[in-house]
C-alpha cells in the first residue's frame, strides 16, 4: 500500500525563495542535481527515515500575477542561477504546480506590498474579514483533498511585512478569536491570518519570514490548542549564519567585540521590500539581537541591507568584526559572503518541512518545535543561540526520534 | 600557610610568544591590563578555583644570547604592541625572569634554527649526548627548588623543527630509552629531548609547536610511565581556528566545499624559520588536516605561509572558501583575519598552565589531556575537530572538576 | 641676508588633522621622521627650490578648550599612532604653536559642532557679525607680525558643516559684502567667515573641509579683488582617492560600472560630527559625484559613512564595484582600505602650503590654484576628474614655474 | 566597391580567450550584445573609422583536437558563461571559423603543452625544420587567399611557453635566419615561429602571451625588415592592470609601499599549464617587473598563481599592500579582483586587431607599436609603465591618425 503525499502550502508562493525550492524540488525527484545545501541529507539523518522528494506536492497563496514558470524564467536571465537545461526538463512540474496557487490577503501588509499586489487578488478587496480567513482556510482544505495529501505544511515566505503593532503582542488568544469572529479589521497583519488558517485546517506551520506569524502568544497558544507544530522566525541563511557561528568563537576565546559592521547589499525583489524602512526595522532586528545574546554583553553593532539593482539574488555582506585580544590589543577579521539568498534559503525551508512531517508521524506531538532553532535568525523558545548547539539539538532530537 | 608558586618552564623563552606571556604575566599580577583573550578567565571557569596570576614564575631554556627586556623591546618598536608606559612598568619583574634562563640544546634542529643560536648555547657544542639530557634536566630541577614551587609545567614554545625522521615514529619507549643512555647521536630532535627532561624532572608538559615534542609514540608512552600531563600539539590561533569554526558550519548546512584556500603573510622570527620549507612542511600540515576530518572528504586545498618583513607580528590570513549549494549552484567566502600572532598565542599558553596545574592539584592524574584539544591545531587523542565540540570538552571536564 | 618665514594660520588648528600637522612638522624639523606622504617630497618637485620645514609656524583659530600637547596625546593613546617617544621630542614646538592658537567663531556651525565649542570661544557669543569679523582679521595679522612673517596661508581645517542656503550660492561680492558689513545675521557660516578674514588680511586661504568656505560665487569673487590665492574643496585621502584613481581604469577599458557601493566606517571626533545627518550630507556628495564626471553615465551609488567608536582614527573603507565586461559578464572588484585619516590628510595639507608659498613667490598671481586639483574631492575649477591627469597638471605647474 | 575583410589569425585558437573572441566577434556581428569591455568602442575612437565588427574572419594554428562550438559548451558549462541562447545564435558562424584552423607546431614548447596535443598535430612531429615553417607560412597565406583578405593580423594566444634560452636573446637576425635555413633543431620555440611564419606572410604580428615571440632582438630586426606591424607582450587584464593604476597613486602620494603581496587562483587550461613551474617563471615575472618600474624603489613583492580546479574561467586575485604613510606609519590596502579571464582578455585582442588594421591603412608602417603599451603586462619599447599615461599616448596615436 502507498503512502499519501505530504503538502507544502506556501505563502508567497511565486517568490524567490518559494520558486527556488519549487525548481529545486522537481530536479531532485527527477535525478537532476545533488543535494548540496539540502541539511536533511546529511548522513547523520539517514536513520530518520525521511521522505523522498518525490512525496511533495506544492500549492500556496500569492499576491502577485505571475507563474512558477515565470518567475523561474526571470531567475535565471537576472541572477544566472537555474540553468536554462534544467528550466525546462522541470517546466511541467512548475506547471502542475502552478495549478494549486491561489489568491491571498493584503490585510495589513502596508505599502510596499500592497504595491506588488496583481488583479488576482485585489478581487478580494471588498471581502469581509471572517469571509477572508474562511477563503484561506478552504484553500488549503481543498490543496489537501484534490491531491490526497496525509499532512500540509504550511511555510510564509511572503515578503518581509512591517512590524506588528505592540498591542497585538499582550492579546489572548480568547481576544483574537473575538476580534476575528466579530471584528471589522484584524488586530494582526496577512501573516498571522496565513498562520490562523493553516493550524484552523490542521496544518503544521513555519514562519521563514522576520513577520509576526509566528511568535504571537496568542498564535503560540493557537497552536498548541489546534494540536499543530509550529516554528520560526526567519531563516538564518547567510551574515546571520556567520554571526551565530563566529561569536561563538570571540565569545570562547575571551576576545572582546568591540564593534561589529555588517554591511549587506542585493537586487532581488525581497531587497526592493526591504528597502522600505519600515519593513526593513523588521529584518534588522532579527539580524542584530543575537550577537549580544552570545556574547553576554553589547558591543557596538551595525546592520544594513541596501537594495542594489545590479546584484540580483547575489547578497554580498561584508563584516568587520573588531575585537580586542590580550593586553588590550585591538585586531581585526573581515569577511565578504556572496551567496545566492534564494538557492541558499529553499533547501532549508524544504529540510525544515522533511523534519516536520517526521515530527507529525511520531503522532501526538504539537507546538513549538524548538530543535529547529538551527534554521532560524529568532527561533522561538530556544534555549541557546549558538549555531553549532543548536545543531546539536538537532541531531538530539533525530536520536531521540530514530530510538522510538 | 600559603600555597608554594607554579613554575612555567618555556622551551624558547625569549621568542615571541614566550616574551608576550611574561609582559602579559607581569602586567596581570600589576593589574595592568584586562583580561582578554584569555580562555581561562571565562566566567564559565570560576568554579575552578584556578591559581592567580601572581602565583606563577616564569623560566626557560633559550638558544639566542637576548632577554626578555630586550626582546619585548623590539617587539614593541617592531610591531606596534606593548605601549611603553607598559613595558617600563613590567620591566623588573622581565629582568627577574631573565635570571631563570639557561642555554638549551641544538640537537637536531636544523641549519635554520642552528643559525640563529649565540654564544652561549654554542658553548655546549660539545657535550655528548647523555650529558645533554642531564644538564637540561638539572636546569628545570634548579629552578623548581630555587623558587620553591609546588609544579613546574615545561611548555615548548620554540621555533618550529624540520619533520621528524619516520624512524623516529616507529620507537617503542625502551628503543629510546636505550638509544638516548648508550646512543651518541639521538633519534629524536630538540623538541623531544626537552620533553623528556621535563618528565624526568617530574613536571607536565605542554607542546604549543608543530615540533615532534609529543606525538612520537615513545613520548606518550613515557608520560604514562612518569605519570605526568602531557597535552598537544601547535596552537590554534589564527586561520586554523577559523576553519575548525568555519568547517562545521559548511558541514552541518550540506554545502559541499570545492576549495579552500588560505593564504598567512607574516614577518616575525616564527616567519623567518618557517621560510625555509624544511620547517614549513611541518606546520603546513598541521593547518591542513582539519578540513577534511571535519567535513568527510577532502577539497582541494592550498595553505602558503609566506615571510614578508614589513608585516613584523601581524600575522594577516586571507581564505577562500569555494562551495557549492543547492542545485549544485557555486558560491564564496572570503575572510581576512589581522591579528598580532604572539597576542593571540600567549595567552592560550598561560591558560593551559593553568588548566594543568588545576588538573595536577586533583592528584593521580597523568597522560594527555585531550580535554585541551579546542587549544591545538593537531591535538593529540582529540575525538573531534569541531571547536565548539573540542570546547564543550573543556567546559565538561571543568563540570567534572568542579563537582569533586 | 635669513629669508622671513611663512605662516600657517589653520581654522580647527586642535583637531586631528591639525595636530598631526603640528606633531610632523616639528618631527621634520628635528629629522625625526622621514618623508613618507609628503607629495612635495617627490623627486619631480625638488626644481621647485620649495621652502624647508623649519620655514614654518603653525597658528589657529579654535572653539574647543585643548591644545597640541593634549591632543597629540590623546591621539597617540586613542588611535595608536606618534610613538610617545616623539611626542616628548615634539612637545617643546607644540606648546609654541599653542601660544599662537585664539577662539574662533561659532556663527551657523549648526548645533552639533556648538556642542564642542568651550568657555574660551562662547565669551564672545554675543559679539556682533561686525565684531567677529575685525576680531578674527585682528588675530591673523598679529600672528603675522609677532613671528615676522613673508606670507601666511590660512588653511580650513575645521569640522564639516552643515550645507549652506542656497540663498548664499547665488549672492553677489556686493551683496555679500553689504550684508556682512551692515547686516545683523550672516548669509553665510562660519567657514566662509574665517576665509573672509584670511583675504582681508592678505593671505592665501585652503579649504581641507566639504565646507563652503570656497567654491561660493562670491568667496571667489572675493579672491580675485584681494589678489590673494585660493584653492579647495575638501582634502582626497582615501576612498574618494581610490575611486578618482580606479574609475578612469574602468572607464578606458570600456568596463560598465553597474553599481559602486562604499561603506566607510571610523571613531574619531570628525566621524562623531558627521554622525550628525545634517553635516554627513555635504560629506557624502563630496564623495559621489566624481563618479558620474569620470565614467560619462551614472551608476548606482551609495556611499555610508558611520562612527564606529573603537576604529579611533583608522578610516576602513569597504568598497564593492559591480561591472560587465564583454558579452555583458558581471564581474567584480573589491577593495578594503585601511588608513588613519589624519595621518593621510597632514601631509597633504603641509604639501599645499608649500606649493601655495611657491606660487606666491612667484608674484603677481591670484585667484583659485586648479594645478592643485588632485589634492581635492570636489576642486574647484578643475578641468578632469580624473588623479592622474590632476596629477600631470601639478606636474605642469612645476614645470612652468621651475622654468621661470 | 566593397572593402576586403581583414583576417585574425589565432595562434591557439581553441583556447579560452580565443573561443571567446570568436563567440563575441559573432555575437556582435549579429547586434547579440552590448560592447562593454571593448576598448575601440570608446567614444573617443570614433574618429578612427575603425573597420565594423562583420568586416574580421578568423582562423588559425591549434595543437588540440576540438574545435570553437566544443570548447565553446565546455567553457558555458564550466564557467557559467556564454548563455546557451547565445552559444546557438553563434553555432554557425563557430562552424566557419573552424575550417579556417590547422594544425600548428610543438617545437620547443615543453612537455606540460606537448602533453595537451593531439593527433592532428603530432603527424607532422617528423617534418624537418624547414617544412615546419613552410607549413606554417602557407597555412597563412591560403587563409588569406581563400577569403580574399586585405589584410591578416596574427595573434598568439596560445598557452605560455617556458623561458626562452638565454643565446636566443642574443642572436642577430642573420644567425636566427641561418638557424632556420640550415639547422636541424630551432633556436628559437614555437611562438617565435610562428611569428617569423606570420611576417614571412606579410601579416602584422601581435603577441598577448608571455611567450618569447616578440621580444627578440632578431624578431624586431625582423619585423622592421618585413616592413610588418608588431607588438606585444602579455596582454594586461587583471591584477596586473590593477598594479599599473594603483601603484602610480602610490607614487605620486609618496606613500612608501613596503610589500605588494598578490595571490591569483583559478581553473582553466592556462592555470594548468601555468602549474607548470617552469612555464610559472615566465608569467610571474611578466607580473611583478613593473612595481619597480612604477615605484622608482623595489618593495618586497609575492606573486602566486595556482590552480584551483572549481574555480574555472574565473580568476579571483587577492592582494595586500602594506605602506607607509606620514610619520613613518604603516597602512594597508586590500582589494579582490573576480574577473573571467578569458573575458577580460578576448575583446582586448579585437580591439588591437582594429586598431593595428587602422596604423596598417595608414600606409608605410612598420615596427613596434608603442602605443598599444596599455593593453600589455610587459609592452615593448614603452615609455612609461603607468596605465594612465599609456592609454593617453592611445588617445595622441588616435589624435595623430585622425588629423591625417
Ligand atoms: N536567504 C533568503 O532568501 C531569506 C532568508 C531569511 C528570510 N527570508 C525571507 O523569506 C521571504 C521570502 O524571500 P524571497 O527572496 O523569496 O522574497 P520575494 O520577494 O522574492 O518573495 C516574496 C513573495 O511573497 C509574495 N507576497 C507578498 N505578500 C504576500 C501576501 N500577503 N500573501 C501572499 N504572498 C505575498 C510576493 O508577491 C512575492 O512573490 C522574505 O520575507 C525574506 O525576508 C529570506
Ligand atoms: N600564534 C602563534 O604565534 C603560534 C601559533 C601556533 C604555534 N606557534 C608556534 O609557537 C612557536 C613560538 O612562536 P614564536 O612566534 O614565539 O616564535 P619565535 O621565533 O619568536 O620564538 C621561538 C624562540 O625559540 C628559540 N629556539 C629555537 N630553537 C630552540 C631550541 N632548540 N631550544 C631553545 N630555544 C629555541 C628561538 O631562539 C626563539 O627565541 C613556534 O614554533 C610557532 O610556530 C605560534
Ligand atoms: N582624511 C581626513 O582626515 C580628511 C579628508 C578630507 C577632509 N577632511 C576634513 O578636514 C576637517 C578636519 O578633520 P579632522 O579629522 O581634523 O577633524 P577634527 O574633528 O579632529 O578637527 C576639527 C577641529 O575643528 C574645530 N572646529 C570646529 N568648528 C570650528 C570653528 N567654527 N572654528 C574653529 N575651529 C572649529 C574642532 O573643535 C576640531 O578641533 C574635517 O572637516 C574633515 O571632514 C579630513
Ligand atoms: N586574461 C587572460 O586570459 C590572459 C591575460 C594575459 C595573457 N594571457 C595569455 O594568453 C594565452 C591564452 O590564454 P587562454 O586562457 O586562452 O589559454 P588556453 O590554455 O585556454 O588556450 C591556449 C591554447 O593554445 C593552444 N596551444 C598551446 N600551444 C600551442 C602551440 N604551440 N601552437 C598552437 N596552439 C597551441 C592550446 O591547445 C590552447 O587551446 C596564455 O598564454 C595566457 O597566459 C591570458
Ligand atoms: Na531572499
Ligand atoms: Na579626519
Amino acid at each position: 500500500m502507498t503512502q499519501q503525499r505530504i503538502g507544502i502550502w506556501i505563502i508567497g508562493a511565486w517568490g524567490g525563495v518559494a520558486t527556488t525550492a519549487a525548481v529545486g524540488l522537481s530536479a531532485l525527484t527527477k535525478g537532476l542535481t545533488g543535494t548540496s545545501g539540502l541539511v536533511s541529507e546529511n548522513p547523520y539523518f539517514k536513520k530518520l527515515n525521511l521522505r523522498d522528494w518525490d512525496q511533495f506536492v506544492i500549492g500556496g497563496h500569492e499576491i502577485r500575477d505571475t507563474s512558477f514558470v515565470e518567475a523561474a524564467k526571470y531567475f535565471s536571465e537576472n541572477s544566472g542561477v537555474f540553468h536554462p537545461a534544467l528550466l525546462q526538463a522541470v517546466e511541467e512540474d512548475l506547471k502542475a504546480f502552478d495549478e494549486n496557487v491561489k489568491p491571498g490577503t493584503l490585510i495589513h501588509v502596508g505599502d510596499t506590498i500592497r504595491s506588488l499586489a496583481g488583479d488576482a487578488v485585489r478581487k478580494f478587496d471588498t471581502e469581509t474579514l471572517q469571509e477572508t480567513l474562511a477563503r484561506l482556510t478552504a484553500d488549503i482544505k481543498e490543496f489537501q483533498e484534490k491531491h490526497d495529501l496525509g499532512h500540509v505544511v504550511v511555510v510564509n515566505l511572503a515578503s518581509t511585512e512591517p512590524p506588528v503593532d505592540e498591542a497585538a503582542k499582550s492579546l489572548s488568544l480568547a481576544e483574537l478569536k473575538d476580534a476575528l469572529e466579530n471584528g471589522v479589521t484584524s488586530p494582526v497583519p496577512a501573516s498571522s491570518l496565513y498562520a490562523i488558517a493553516a493550524m484552523e485546517a490542521g496544518c503544521s506551520h513555519l514562519n521563514f519570514t522576520p513577520s509576526a506569524a509566528t511568535d504571537l502568544p496568542a498564535m503560540i497558544e493557537l497552536a498548541e490548542e489546534k494540536q499543530v507544530l509550529h516554528g520560526g522566525r526567519d531563516g538564518k541563511t547567510g551574515e546571520t549564519l556567520m554571526k551565530s557561528v563566529l561569536a561563538p568563537m570571540f565569545a570562547h576565546r575571551n576576545l572582546n567585540v568591540m564593534s561589529w559592521v555588517g554591511h549587506n547589499i542585493f537586487g532581488n525583489l525581497d531587497g526592493k521590500v526591504l528597502d522600505d524602512p519600515v519593513n526593513k526595522s523588521n529584518k534588522v532586528h532579527s539580524k542584530d539581537h543575537l550577537l549580544t545574546e552570545i556574547l553576554g554583553y553589547k558591543p557596538q553593532t551595525l546592520v544594513s541591507i541596501e537594495y542594489i539593482e545590479s546584484m540580483g539574488d547575489w547578497k554580498t555582506a561584508w563584516d568587520h568584526i573588531h575585537f580586542q585580544g590580550f593586553l588590550d590589543t585591538k585586531m581585526a577579521l573581515q569577511f565578504t559572503w556572496q551567496g545566492t539568498d534564494s538557492i541558499l534559503a529553499a533547501p532549508l525551508m524544504l529540510d525544515m518541512v522533511r523534519f516536520t512531517e517526521r515530527e507529525w508521524r511520531r503522532g501526538g506531538r504539537s507546538g513549538v518545535m524548538s530543535y529547529l532553532s538551527s534554521f532560524f535568525k529568532s527561533p522561538m523558545q530556544a534555549t541557546t543561540p549558538e549555531f553549532e548547539r543548536q545543531y546539536q539539538q538537532l541531531e538530539a532530537w533525530a536520536d531521540a526520534v530514530s530510538e522510538e
